[in-house]
C-alpha cells in the first residue's frame, strides 16, 4: 500500500458503510436473517443474502445524490440515512453467481466490499446467491477430499509476438501418480471474460475435484486460455463480427496445444483431447473443433453463440454435418447445453441435429439464465461423458 | 455475463469515456506522448502514462458533480467536458506500482478501466509507472526464458475449520528435473493485502524466472499464503494490535509447511527453509522465525512493521539477540530492507543490530516509498543470498 494513512482512509470511507444505520430501506433487521455473501472481501459484512435469495447492500456515500443496485437486469434504488450511509435490498434473486454493480450518481462502479471478477469487459462485482447444500454439493469446495491445483502458466506466442497466460488444472493424482499421462479438456470463457472466468466464477476446480473424488469422471487436465474476446461487442477496427475472437484458433492449434503437450504429462492423441466453451467460447469451440476433427474427439457448447442454422445445417462448418455416419464415427461426444430461461437456442440446434441423425447430448439447466450456474451445471454434465 | 444487454450497457457506460473529448484538462494531446498502462483491462486506452511518469485518466460520468484521481497520497481534480466525459492528469509519479482510486461525488471507486488488485483491504485499481527497460529488466516478463508456474493450492486447516488457499511458485526445472528436491521460501504480503499480492503486484514469478535463467539464484519453491491481516487496521473484537495476524504463525508451522512438504518435492531441513515478508508480513516473519530458529535458517524483512526496539534489543523475541555468536551461527541470512523515502525504520534496526554484533544484510532502495517497487527490489536482493 502507498502508506498507511491513505490506505486507512480509503478502507474506512469505502467499507465503514457497513455500520451505518439505515432505517427506511427495509434492511434494518436483515442482520439476523442473512449472512455475508461468500463473494465478499475478507471481513466485509455486506452484501448479505437471506434464505429467499434477497441481497442486501450498503455503501457509505454522504455526498452522493443517488445510489442504485444494478443486478440481474434490474436496478434497485438505495436509501440514504442521516449519516450518509445508503442501503438497499433486491427481490429474491435466481440462485447462482451474478455480476453486479452499484450506480453512484450515474456511474457504474464495483462495490468496494465485493471480490472482483473479470466479466462485462471489466473487473466487476459478483455475488453468489447460494443454492441448497444438496444442489450445490457438486461445486462445494469445503470437502476434505484430494484437491487438484490450478496453475498459471506463461508461454511465448510467436503469432502475437508476446507472452500469453493460461490456467491449467491438474488433478490431485497428477502429483502422486507421476508416471501417468492424462487426457486434456480445453475450456473457454465467454465474451467480455477471460482465462480466469472458469476458475473464479465457474468453480471448475471444485467441480472436477468432487467428481474425481467420487469416481464420476476420469482425472483430466483442463486448460483455460484467453479466447481473444474479452472486450464487449468487440470487433476491433477492421474485424467483422464473424472474425471476433477468430485469432484464437491458430494460437490454440499451433501454440497452446504444443506448449501443453510439451510441458505436462498429457495423452496427445485426438481420443484424449476435448474442447468446450460457453457463449462466445461455444462459438469458438465449434469453429475450432468442427474444422479440425483430426485433433479433437469430443465437443461441448454451453449456451453457445451459434448462428450456423441461418445458412442451413448442411452448409455449416465445411459441410461437416452432411454425412451423419462419418460425423458420428468421428465425434465421441457432441454436447449442447443451455439454461431453460435464456434464449441462446441450443434446443433449436439440437432439434436440427436430431433431424439430421447427428448424435449429440442435449442438456437444459432448469430455471437458469445465460449465467454461470448454467455453465457450472453444463460442465458437471459434460465431464463424466469424456475419455471413456 | 448476465445477459448481453446488461453487459453491453455496463461496458459502454464504464469504458466509453475513452472516446470523450475533454479539451480543458490538459490531456487533449496526450495520445501521441503516452501509452496505455500495462495494468489496464484488455483494450482500455486509458489510463495512459507518458515518458515523465504523468498518468492520464478518463471516466464517463455525465451525472457526477465532482470526480477526482486519488493516487500516491494526492488528489487531482478531473475536468468535465460538454459530453459528460471527465479527464485528468497527475504530476510526474514515482516509478513502480501504485494503488489508486477515482473519487466520484465523494465515493472512492475503482477505475473500470483498471485491473484490480487486493490491497487497502479491498479490490483496488492499480497502475504501473514504468521504469527504464534497463532498471525493469529483472522483472521483465516478456523474455523468452523458461517460466515457472504459480499454482493455486487448497488445503484443509484444522485450526480454522475450513479450506485455505495458497499460491506456490515452482521453478521451470520442477517440471523437467523430476527427481530433484528444492528449497522453500515462505513469502508474506502486507496489511490489507492477501496471498495474491506478491504474484500480482510484486511480480515475484518474473523476478525468480529471470534470476534463475541467469544463474543468479538457486531454483526454489516460493509459498505465498494469507497472513490473516488482510483487513485494514484490523484487530478484530477481542484482538490487540500485537495479536493482529498472530493466528497465522501456528497455521504456517503446523499446517502449511507440512502440506507443502507432503505435496511438493521440497528439501525439508531448516537449512533449506527461509521466510520473508513485507510491512506487516515482515512483522509476522520475525515473530515466526525468531521464535522457531529450529525451522528457519534465513529471514527477510522488507519495510517490516517492527517495533521491537521499543523495549530494547536484548528483550526482543525471547532474547534471541543477546548472544550474537549463537545467533550468527544459526541464522545464515538476516536481511532488512526498506525504501529511502519511507519511514519504516529498517535503518535504525540495522544500526542497533550492528552495535550488538548481529550479522545482517541491510538494503535501501533508492527513491522508493512504502510501495511494491521497494519490495520487488528487496526480493531481488534477497533471493541470490539464499540456499548457498
Amino acid at each position: 500500500m502507498k502508506n498507511f494513512g491513505i490506505a486507512f482512509l480509503a478502507g474506512i470511507s469505502a467499507l465503514s458503510g457497513v455500520a451505518s444505520n439505515v432505517t427506511e430501506s427495509g434492511v434494518e433487521n436483515c442482520i439476523n436473517i442473512s449472512t455475508p455473501a461468500t463473494t465478499n472481501v475478507p471481513e466485509a459484512q455486506f452484501p448479505r443474502v437471506d434464505n429467499e435469495g434477497r441481497a442486501y447492500f450498503r455503501l457509505y456515500a454522504p455526498e452522493a445524490k443517488d445510489v442504485k443496485i444494478d443486478i440481474c437486469g434490474k436496478k434497485y434504488n438505495m436509501t440514504r440515512d442521516e449519516t450518509g450511509g445508503w442501503a438497499g435490498v433486491t427481490d429474491p434473486l435466481v440462485e447462482g453467481f451474478h455480476y453486479y454493480f452499484l450506480i453512484v450518481d450515474g456511474v457504474s462502479v464495483t462495490d468496494p466490499a465485493s471480490e472482483t471478477f473479470y466479466g462485462c469487459g471489466r473487473m466487476s462485482g459478483g455475488i453468489e446467491i447460494p443454492e441448497s447444500a444438496e444442489k450445490a454439493s457438486y461445486y462445494n469446495y469445503n470437502k476434505d477430499i484430494p484437491h487438484g491445483q490450478v496453475r498459471e502458466c506463461r508461454y511465448y506466442s510467436e503469432i502475437e509476438g508476446s507472452q500469453r497466460r493460461c490456467y491449467v488444472y491438474t488433478p490431485a493424482s497428477y502429483e502422486t501418480d507421476t508416471d501417468r499421462r492424462f487426457p486434456v479438456l480445453y475450456l473457454q470463457h465467454g465474451m467480455g471474460e477471460d482465462e480466469r472466468g472458469w476458475h473464479q466464477q465457474g468453480k471448475m476446480a471444485d467441480i472436477l475435484d468432487n467428481q474425481i473424488a467420487e469416481g464420476k469422471c476420469e482425472p483430466m487436465i483442463v486448460v483455460m486460455d484467453y479466447g481473444n474476446c474479452g472486450y464487449i461487442f468487440g470487433a476491433k477496427p477492421g474485424e467483422t463480427r464473424e472474425e471476433f475472437g477468430a485469432s484464437f484458433t491458430p494460437i490454440l492449434l499451433e501454440e497452446i496445444i504444443p506448449f501443453i503437450d510439451s510441458t505436462f504429462r498429457t495423452k496427445t492423441d485426438r481420443d484424449n483431447r476435448a474442447m468446450a466453451g460457453l457463449s462466445w467460447g461455444g462459438h469458438e469451440t465449434l469453429e475450432t473443433t468442427l474444422r479440425n476433427l483430426d485433433k479433437f474427439s469430443s465437443i461441448g457448447s454451453f449456451s453457445g453463440a451459434l448462428f450456423f442454422l441461418n445458412n442451413g445445417l448442411e452448409n455449416a462448418y465445411d459441410g461437416v454435418f452432411r454425412n451423419a455416419d462419418e460425423f458420428n464415427s468421428k465425434v465421441k461426444i457432441f454436447f449442447l447445453g443451455m439454461g431453460s430461461e435464456e434464449n441462446f437456442g441450443s434446443d433449436k440446434i439440437s432439434e436440427a441435429l436430431t433431424d439430421a441423425w447427428i448424435n449429440h447430448v442435449y442438456y437444459c439447466s432448469p430455471g437458469t439464465h445465460h449465467e454461470w450456474l448454467t455453465w457450472r451445471r453444463c460442465l458437471n454434465e459434460f465431464i463424466p461423458l469424456l475419455f471413456k
